[in-house]
């Protein structure tokens, strides 16, 4: 494969020339496809659509009226089954609503409105930083930017956020009050900590007492290839006398349909009654309903599991198309990097400097809207305008392997204008 | 009737001897009955169990797949349904989760958060003072003490809470940001706005800019004798220039089921959008298949007009029992007055000053539990000592009936205790 780095002005000029051409077919063809969220598309939500009519009793296993009032913290047959699957105590958790976000961003204005262990609520102190590993979720960023939360940008590495540099911010100052976590197969780049991470994080000495990880373990069932295995960050965190540190989020909303799930929020008994005190002036209780059609869809963990194999058939093709484009049409030509992830829900590739926003933009004027470049930083600010975040799942095989050879074609032609511009 | 107030101490001695045999009988029967919680009936919520099974389609009306992320604000044929019932523009309404309390606390605390209208957020004020009409529902007290809001009781009349009051109380103090009202079959006394009520809410001058009317109109639709019509607040507050004072809140709780509604915020397109800015941050949307369901279930306002009348006649036996009861067993014996709801969920009852807790506790020790004594006054605190919230709808009309009759008991007991302990 011609390494275009390594081009003469005289060739990238004639690459150029064919892109150009190639790019105008695309646009020619008016397609007309969405690739910015990461949304199952509707073969794979058919696969859940049996949830829809398997409620066959109202009545819970302690004989509550799920119809009627009450149970702030969820059902137990609810807690049971998340407890099977993610070894999490049922007295840990807190089934919520169909939103695992919604959680986070609760969780989060009731740090900055009442504080937690006693010490001063979020809204009284001068400054609250947030760590925020990066290329991350900008979901989560956007959370800290409607709070006025300072957002520092940490690396990621391979297996996980840089723990170096976070262990030095976080014993020095007390005003970095936690870091945004999507431990497996993480968002964008399929990312899964280490054991080395997870302890680093859990132990780690922290200036500010009131220190806190959300640990959004949005992908902890997603798995597409060979499953990759968690460390317990609950276990480690307590061995460390940091049980307090580590807020969990879990949802079905990418188990079942992402606009009624089930979510859930897991932390430590006394975070969970903290939580609760709050919690039970802001709702009566969550959707039991809901709850119960989950249970009695599923069964148990078993239940789950066989059907993110499932859902993994469904989408381990279209990563397939990803990654061979991407192998096929780029491999080597020093115009793109990318993961190669186990699960999970994107493909994260990182261009020459100051090639994304281009790509993107490229892409779009073709008809094929990606996620915003930048969008996977703080602030929408990529500092190197590098890394764009490919969201497979959404698009039919066809329409996502003809979105794909365009995006080879867009990353080509907007790297053969930067290194034209550079070698001028 | 004796009438217990002009009595000797010799005949209340004697009355005292009857009662305690009466009130022994209840407790030998060993009752067990909550009459705590505006609950309704399992029976009631038989009436919607169609509800559950009428999800024909996902696919709403503009081509959305409900299954799937996104319309944070709603269904359109959910608002449309609301719109016509309730007769509030679509655009001015977002359709939320199961809960309108959750919508109330998370309106208040994005005024703490953020403020409105770029007045200054609420946490950073020295102080907060909220309208509390009393009696009043208890879980909006618990948000302002949940809060740190200091709340003022306000008196309740026959037409709503003391407008005089209220008026010389807003005009001077800028700390007070807020009312809470429930305007029609007010919770616990079932009292309904007059048409000046709500116009001088709506145009009253305020020192706070930020103002807010909270209007919680949970039984807006619930009507079980003659149909009482409430004022539009929007329009009288339009009318007087201050559009955006009044945040509108509404759900299916008590219509469909507590636990699985659809609630709803209904304000000023400038509010709306102030709202859907941070909404958008902690949710990407709430349970679309619940509004489809609901959609399709009642189809439009009358579907849930006629479904309402049906509720009312479930609930209208009920509501005679208790007056009939009050009235048989208290008329004229002094111990007792009462209101006469023409719809909604409660009969509020006072009683002789300093009784309604020792009532309470009696009629506890016999097994039948009743919404704490003062729990419908701002910090529990019933200055008086002498309302009751009575809920009728969750017991069956048999054990009802029974409940009613040890009440009463309970009711003479305590007050010819009381007048005992006066007249020594």
């Amino acid at each position: 494969m011609l390494d275009f780095t390594k081009c003469s002005v005289e060739q990238l000029m004639e690459e150029k020339q064919l892109l150009e051409k190639k790019y105008a077919d695309y646009v020619g063809q008016k397609l007309k496809l969405d690739m910015s969220r990461g949304k199952p598309a509707s073969t794979q939500l058919d696969l859940n659509n049996d949830i829809l009519s398997t409620l066959e009793t109202y009545i819970t296993e302690d004989g509550t009226d799920a119809r009627n009032y009450g149970v702030l913290d969820g059902l137990s047959e609810a807690k049971k089954l998340f407890s099977e699957l993610l070894n999490i105590a049922p007295a840990n958790m807190i089934i919520g609503g169909n939103s695992s976000l919604n959680l986070m961003y609760d969780a989060m204005t009731r740090l900055f409105l009442f504080g937690t262990e006693g010490e001063r609520p979020w809204c009284q102190l001068d400054q609250v930083k947030f760590l925020c590993p990066s290329p991350g979720y900008d979901r989560h960023f956007a959370i800290c930017e409607d709070l006025g939360i300072e957002m520092i940008t940490v690396p990621m590495h391979e297996d996980g956020p840089d723990m170096d540099y976070i262990e030095s911010l976080v014993k020095e100052d007390a005003s970095i009050k936690g870091i945004w976590c999507v431990p497996l197969y993480s968002n964008p780049q399929g990312i899964c900590y280490s054991d080395e991470v997870v302890e680093r994080l859990a132990s780690m000495k922290t200036a500010a007492k009131d220190f806190r990880i959300f640990w959004d373990n949005a992908y902890g069932v997603h798995h597409i290839y060979d499953e990759v295995k968690l460390k317990d960050i609950f276990e480690a965190a307590r061995a460390a006398g940091n049980e307090n540190r580590v807020y969990y989020f879990f949802s079905t909303s990418k188990i079942t349909f992402p606009g009624a799930g089930v979510a859930l929020i897991a932390s430590s008994l006394s975070n969970i009654a903290e939580i609760k005190k709050h919690m039970s002036i802001q709702t009566i209780g969550h959707d039991k309903l809901n709850q119960l059609r989950t249970v009695n869809y599923f069964k148990n963990a078993e239940g789950i599991r066989t059907h993110m194999k499932k859902l993994g058939n469904e989408l381990r093709p279209k990563f397939e198309i990803v990654l061979n484009t991407l192998e096929k049409e780029l491999a080597g030509t020093g115009l793109l990097s990318w993961t190669k992830p186990q699960g999970g829900y994107f493909v994260a590739v990182d261009t020459l400097p100051g090639c994304a926003k281009e790509t993107v933009r490229l892409a779009k004027e073709a008809g094929v809207v990606l996620t915003g470049a930048g969008a996977t930083f703080p602030y929408q600010n990529d500092p190197q305008d590098r890394n764009i975040r490919i969201a497979p799942t959404y698009p039919t095989v066809e329409e996502l392997q003809k979105a794909m050879e365009l995006f080879c074609v867009c990353v080509k032609l907007a790297g053969v204008n930067r290194l034209l511009i550079e070698n001028q």
